[in-house]
């Protein structure tokens, strides 16, 4: 029906369940009417793998830490790193997690802003571009995880998933947002990613200014939507709305994977297994190799 | 980009780059600025195979055919059976071809209108099924399309393929068009068709109200949108606007249906092949023994 | 990556998350390696609304159920009606719930089998058609569900949801069963459902016959993969095997659906509100009224 | 139906027709039985808008271009630059047109191929990247498209499309082959291309080694289908075939399209306009000055 009547909530793959049904239990204690006289909730959980760092079989994601999370949650600067879901995340072989990032287009295409946020845990680590950089061939020495003669799976190696919430003030309908999606894939690929096989890549796209009226009082309603042609009298780059969302896009995507993996810190997990934050000064020290 | 630049035509398979040919040709007539300052035209021009009554290797449909269809149209009652492009269409092995109906929803749901018009050829006999009376399987006497030795085609016999154009003045995005463009399938169903496997069957669904502006003047515009969820002290059927939209999109597409057999006349094509038009007497003499 | 790879389970909007996250625990207990060494699960839980007759805010789905529900399922007929997730389920006003059908195809076009299992939970009285009898029309006597004046859920009124679980022994790749699953949608439609605004419907399709090696031992493994063009040298209808498959979907999804009506009882849930079964024998009557 | 039954033509938009129009009559001429005893053809023809250079209005493409170009085509090194439907393509500005490129994986992978051929039409100079390096940005001394006062369409300054066909003998199905296609966006994205709002993107993806027959003797016939997963007892990147072919679609595709702007040549078309060639010595020098 084109609406998100939910929070969203990003977890571990093995947490999904667990976190939508605390999502539940939070949504009916705030309307004493849902599930009785009104209907609710379409919960919306995203997850990627976090089983190379995390004791997944522990289960040791519980009810209080979604409330905590849901009851906690505020506007303003978003915590970047390993935090909430993105704590056991792993990029490129480095410590990947939650990152963010936005633009603004110009005000003559309607002054919109595209917010991306993402939870990182993908990339063969010799894919690693940043701005156009080859910096994970550069960082080959720098150790990658260590699978155990047992280990049947490839994801930190082969790269495995990233879900991708990109929110905007522009009005776009559910056709729109999904052009939208399409290029955050293109800030994905910037970045290195090849959307390998192991785990899905999803871009969650919304717009915060086109709501749809829970108990409308007309058959119809009104709303605003962003312009896809050319605008009379102008000349690109400022006559064209769309297309500025959609470089929003693509950028805000990349640069919210590197801040993940900027913000990240070294981190041990189950098994002792170590994985390292990208290294900051060397990373600089290629991009200028590089010059940049 | 959620509009369509183009008058809509229906042919034959064999005649879909002829008709589209002559359709750029008489845009580029009509406005001596495409294709130097200004683009176009995409365009839509929807098929199916009548290969069993026509002289497809004739290529009999020619510029002039499309210039007069085009230069020709006009509001008001569609002629409907054996015409345009309906000519040598099949259904349920009587003759098939253009077909339209439509209805209005309730004035306090918005007093809508969902018009559909098909070109039906589809369809297996025993199949055919008129307000869930089993019509096919008691006009099994009635001869079917006879295939030669070396005929290698089953489309006659097995059903092949329909188009259907769903116009609407509810005011429905690209999303909810697709939505009605789904119920639009469950007429078919209820026809007797199986979307069998030898064509493809395409809804072509647009609204009427929600207009693209060529050059928008501002970076946004407003449209109406049609409500999808309950509408506020009152009680369905009134209530949920879109339901309203879909029982329609279903019924006029059955019906459409049934009225492109009720409209065909007994045609002999090439090879001196007669398909036979619905006999409606007899139909309607099956109806009254199933009760109705 | 076109594979199911954990049971499917059906339940209560507002037991999803509690039932994958339970569906989780078991299949960790099951094998002691998953999230250690081997990857997994991506849980397959569907739902529809039970909330007109269940107290879905008493969360009465626990782990224990759905673990007995995994341990001791069974191949063998299945029980149908009021069982499992289809407890709380309303069709066309009447008790719906748990439903199931199959068709086999002629041996000569491979001899397949396609089965169907509904959780059934849509429709509006007036439009519940069986084998094409306009019954709901002849039925409207019987109560239907009341509401209150907070009431803001339309969904036993005006039709809710179904999940339609499809299976088949037919080798099928992913686009053939997503041809079946549209297919399928055509006996919904043919019982009257109109997939009214309010939930989705869902079709999960599966063959059990074409697996994916857990860890293929080559770069390539065969299938067999069903025809969907005319066998040479035969005649329709036995020549196009995906036609069968259609049929049997079509036919059969119908069929799952009549017999969750069937196989329901009258069932008293949340204050005192009252769902009654499909009265069987007035049904006959006038299945028999309209000459079947 | 899953299968491509028609060679795969490029031109211009405005041409569409009346190259599908031809090669439905070469198909005639080649099969006697076509439209008689056997059905056909379901043309594939791709286009983009070559409107700046070209004499859109002026219909140059007339039928013995097109069947020179079928009766012609051969195996073997293809033509690149501006060619065929190539010859009035504008890529970020330069020259663009027809390009290829192609990948083999390691042979314990399957030893397959992937093989890409591109009409490049798209692009805004600044975004031009070559592996990387942001070559646009430092070329934007060379002159850019020129549009009058009357100019309404922007193509050219803002990127428009382009047309990516991709071949693989790997044996695919269609799910596995839209996987692909998904990834050529991502090589497309690394060239610096958003997928702007003027026309479409399309990928049209088949493999040469799973072939549908057109009149198959068994109700099934097997087919290999390329491994997802991992294979036993190997360590990626030799063990999960596809996502070699992934990175083979990438990599191909942004090659493809390098290619079609280190083959363009300066042209001048319609109106004296003049698209210059990708400067190929500045190019190398500005590449060697981001250290490659």
């Amino acid at each position: 029906m084109g609406a998100i009547e939910s929070p969203i909530m990003l977890t571990g793959t093995q947490h999904v369940g667990r976190v939508a049904d605390a999502l539940q239990a939070w949504a009916f204690a705030r309307d004493p009417e849902m599930g009785v006289t009104t209907w609710g909730l379409d919960t919306v959980v995203g997850e990627c793998s976090d089983m190379y760092l995390s004791d997944v079989r522990g289960r040791h994601v519980r009810d209080e830490h979604v409330f905590a999370a849901l009851d906690n949650a505020t506007g303003g600067p978003v915590e970047e790193g390993a935090v909430g879901g993105g704590t056991g995340m792993v990029c490129f072989g480095f410590k990947g997690g939650i990152g963010t990032s936005s633009r603004v287009v110009p005000s003559d295409a309607g002054g919109f802003t595209v917010g991306v946020l993402v939870m990182s845990n993908f990339g063969r680590r010799e894919h690693l571009t940043i701005a156009g950089v080859p910096v994970g061939r550069e960082l080959q020495h720098w150790s990658l995880p260590v699978l155990s003669e047992k280990d049947e799976y490839d994801s930190e190696k082969t790269g495995s998933s990233i879900i991708i919430v990109l929110a905007t003030d522009a009005p776009l309908d559910a056709r729109q947002l999904h052009r939208l999606s399409v290029r955050a894939g293109g800030g994905l690929a910037r970045m290195g990613g090849l959307q390998s096989t192991s785990s899905g890549d999803f871009v969650i796209a919304f717009s915060t200014t086109n709501r749809t009226p829970h108990h409308p009082t007309a058959p119809t309603f009104e709303q605003h939507v962003a312009t896809e042609t050319l605008m009379a009298h102008q000349q690109w780059p400022a006559n064209v709305v769309i297309n500025w969302l959609f470089e929003a896009a693509t950028e805000a995507t990349e640069e919210a994977i590197l801040n993940s993996l900027c913000m990240g810190q070294t981190t041990t997990g189950r098994d002792d297994r170590v994985i390292h934050a990208l290294p900051l000064e060397e990373m600089m020290a290629i991009m200028k190799k590089y010059g940049r």
